[in-house]
């Protein structure tokens, strides 16, 4: 098999760190760049956050850039509740060893997918979908060249902002809608899978026992993680959900999908910003929306666990970093 | 067990028809009073429909009465791709044996539950909410005497009307908003549960082989009732919704339920009419509505076969009808 | 001219209170029933309110009946920024001197309207449209025996509750909705009209030289009124809506109207109760609204001295007084 | 006084060719550039027209760029009713005489404003607002830099796209609220404005009298305009919006206007897209919108005919023509 290219936006977020971790350990998958959006956070907060994982984790040589810093019609909101004052509350976090690409996250979106063979890039969306939506809406011809949208977000029957809304989608509706309706095909990984990806005391083991400096990282933002949605959402172990979306692109056999028209609620008093899918009938011919429904735990987990362990030690000394060249050791 | 006293609210309808026999057949339900409303077809056809059911089933000394023959807000719509052009087709219909009440449903609903003592009378409805809406907006005393709402209607995951409204909630959601923050219980059942009581070919047997008139009048409707399940909506078998919100009365261990907050959404484009639940949290203790959510579906299939049983032949000679008089043959 | 049969439904409230003197005092108007609906204060409020001012006018012989305590869908609003604690605020309120009909006020119009002979009962409304919206659906068949229904309430350029929108129409929309478009003539006088209506040193002075017991209590109300609507509004001169609707029955020359399509707006974030006309093109043979435009000032404030000083003082030894002599007697 | 500098947004369109030609002919204007957006005909044709307009007017040595071809998140909508097939409908378009800017028009604008001295370029926008939303949710440092924004969209009492919305609004009601939400002045030239600016026969002799080729091309696109507007509008002699967006940059004594909060409705089902103006008090401090409330027609139409009467007949052998030489250096 060869690679899968993937650009990932993000708004890192503690799992939105275990995505990046995963998108640059995994071997089968081509990280081309990383975009950051508000939503876990501001976007200056999630974005430094985005460049000390790339330290914590070795990323080296591919495009960081930052994007939209509030939705498109809505006011702002972020979720500090659930991520902390950083966004990535828990472990103590590293200065980032390099800068940030000046073009704005929309123009590496654009200029990532233009300048690749059409039909190969992969947009792996984790937060707000307001890049996303800013990049179709101003240059309509990438839709077309981009292999897939997977996003995180959304849910078909579980709601996490609202009774039946899911952050990611409800902070930026019309974003969404724009996402959903453009003329490429998503991947909707929503709450109804990623509430399957629970890190469970074992999963917490597996993650400790890999013994590397990324992966106490993982540990502790888990830790952090894993009590604030005991608190708030009286979770017993906290889902992860942003490296299902990863995951998918991997191996669509850990994540289920089904075809099914998928649409956002822009209106609704309730329901702003919901998922609305459609499962009354079978999907017609030419319906582009996915939804995924069921996760194989054991070996996502495994792949989280895989991509750490191919990590290895980025700042140690002589540790077998993702890229040849190790990071400073004197920032982890 | 004393009885339970009911009015029931509804608009035959194939499964409408079903809900009268088994509440008059049943001994623990003492069935008061029954109103129509517009729904499955028009007011005038339905109340008709009302009036032969009753017939059929031998039904006397209550009052019927017509009630809304639209919505409080929308334009009327009907559901005739699934009850034909009658609203009951399928068996012949007889003619009815005797007169409408001539008070408005509303006053016959405000009248009974006023007369009874307070905490005793159920209200059963399994048609739009317009008459329970009405009423407990021109007299909103009836609240507190009300023992409880039991409804036909909704879905928290299930929708039939759009991809996640109901019928009888999407034909007039306004009314549905008002019974559902009314200051009594409401128990939704909605096709969540419904959609578990299927009439597979072994239902049908049974009721067959019960071999009086009201049950070949059951088997008759079943069919007509399945075969536009099958071409409309893809079901093997047909659900049959309303009596779902009897057996609940009966015996709530046959239908069960959780408490959870449900709300009617009113201005969603996708949603609107959605029966929003909101599971994210255990019901706070000032939660009035509840949701119906597995179905015994061999105790309550028997619940039916009894009332039939029970019911007899009420037109034939000698016939063991529920009342002790037999109705007049001829007229059946 | 024969004299104009109204039933007067409101919610006094100072201009409310002009508007049941001058429909009293005027000698085309014969007024059946007041009805009485929540808005300017409780319905408690307003309803004792409406029995004081019967008692200074001394009203007798029709009934006064009590309504909606709330709206159709919407949480309960209340004007008492603008009137005051007890809904009617300034004058001291006399007692009660007869008591309220035991019947709704759903039911007294309804009865009004269907005892009297077709086209001859106009409806003039003043307060939230709960009353004729809930008679209006329970019994349909009134809309067609109504000769018009004329109603103080929204404004087609101008609103008060909101940006666009005007407090009667704002506080019950749906009410609103179902009277606009029910199948009766609707005249619509709205703030664009009643911000003429102004009460100005000039009016005031007139009505103070009438120089009876009703005279000074409508001087109170003004004052008061007038204090509010400056310290609120900005206004110079309190507009005195109520009773133009009363005006335009008893003269339409005094209140110009329009045809045009009117419909109320109920699902907007910003125009939610506006009463959207649509001035495009000239209304379609099929429209059954019209706009009230333009008032004649002098004319509309002569009216109210003029049943003012017909009124006399009810209460005055020797007078034909509420606590005296019955009113019958060709209306005075 | 010094030049006035402005980037021109515009879906060519018969009035917008009006405002181009104001816009170069006049000398208080320093035109920087002209982007187009959809609009009164697809992105394509509007993008042509704009080119023919400039042949025409011998415009030289700014860029043109092409925009949005669609609206943020609707459906997207033309008026060929109004504009014909081809957009400007009428005269015979010339050929483009030079090539379109390969930027998009998000880019030029952004540039534009980023590139000049903070404060100085005013953006005049007579299509929908798609470009300029994109522009400031894409790069929010634009906003600070803006002098304002004046564009012609809307109306606070008047309506054509429905009953209270305007077409330029209505067709991206998304982009408008986040135009009038964004943190720059916004100059609302609506309907109530333009709707002055009528094209009478007194205004059609006088520019028929300049008696160049450009004023021909205008007075046939008036012809067309005119007879559109009776057709379909009703209308005596054509509203001529698009130049009083420009006659207000260069003199507001010419549209006068006042300071009111205006915002974008974007949920109501009779009222998407409405600018919704309060006018019930006087408007805060910190309000940021005008709109345009009175046209001194005489000027206003005296601005048009000076600004022909500047451009002369650029195309025509030895006149000051776009092909032979430039036009007078203080704007080329």
């Amino acid at each position: 098999m060869t690679q899968r290219a993937i650009l990932l936006d993000c708004d890192p977020g503690h799992d939105d760190a275990v995505a990046i971790l995963l998108a640059h350990g995994n071997p089968d998958i081509d990280l081309l760049a990383v975009t950051t959006v508000f939503g876990n956070q501001t976007l200056a907060k999630v974005t430094r956050n985005a460049l000390s994982i790339a330290t914590v984790a070795g990323i080296r040589g591919i495009p960081f850039a930052a994007g939209a810093s509030r939705p498109l019609v809505r006011e702002v909101e972020h979720a500090s509740d659930i991520h902390g004052e950083s966004g990535l509350d828990g472990p103590s976090l590293p200065e980032a060893s390099f800068e940030l690409d000046p073009r704005h996250a929309v123009d590496v979106i654009v200029d990532t997918v233009m300048s690749r063979e059409p039909g190969t890039v992969t947009l792996v969306a984790t937060g707000a979908m307001t890049n996303l939506a800013l990049a179709v809406r101003q240059r309509p011809e990438i839709a077309e060249r981009v292999k897939e949208v997977v996003l995180m977000g959304g849910g078909y029957h579980v709601g996490n902002w609202s009774a039946v809304a899911e952050f990611n989608i409800a902070i930026d509706p019309e974003a969404a809608h724009i996402v959903f309706n453009a003329p490429w095909p998503v991947v909707m990984v929503g709450l109804d899978l990623t509430h399957q990806a629970l890190a469970t005391p074992e999963v917490a083991a597996d993650i400790a026992a890999v013994g590397t400096a990324p992966a106490r990282f993982v540990g502790e933002l888990l830790e952090f993680f894993g009590k604030t949605y005991r608190d708030v959402q009286g979770f017993d172990s906290p889902p992860v959900h942003d490296p299902c979306a990863v995951a998918y692109v991997i191996d669509p056999s850990i994540v289920q999908t089904v075809k099914v028209p998928i649409d956002i609620e822009l209106t609704g008093t309730l329901t702003l910003g919901m998922t609305v899918a459609d499962f009354r009938a079978p999907a017609p011919d030419d319906c582009t929306t996915w939804a995924a429904t069921t996760l194989d735990h054991g070996r996502f987990w495994g792949l989280v666990v895989d991509a750490l362990e191919r990590i290895g030690d980025p700042g140690a000394a002589g540790g077998a970093g993702a890229q040849a060249a190790p990071a400073e050791g004197g920032q982890l």
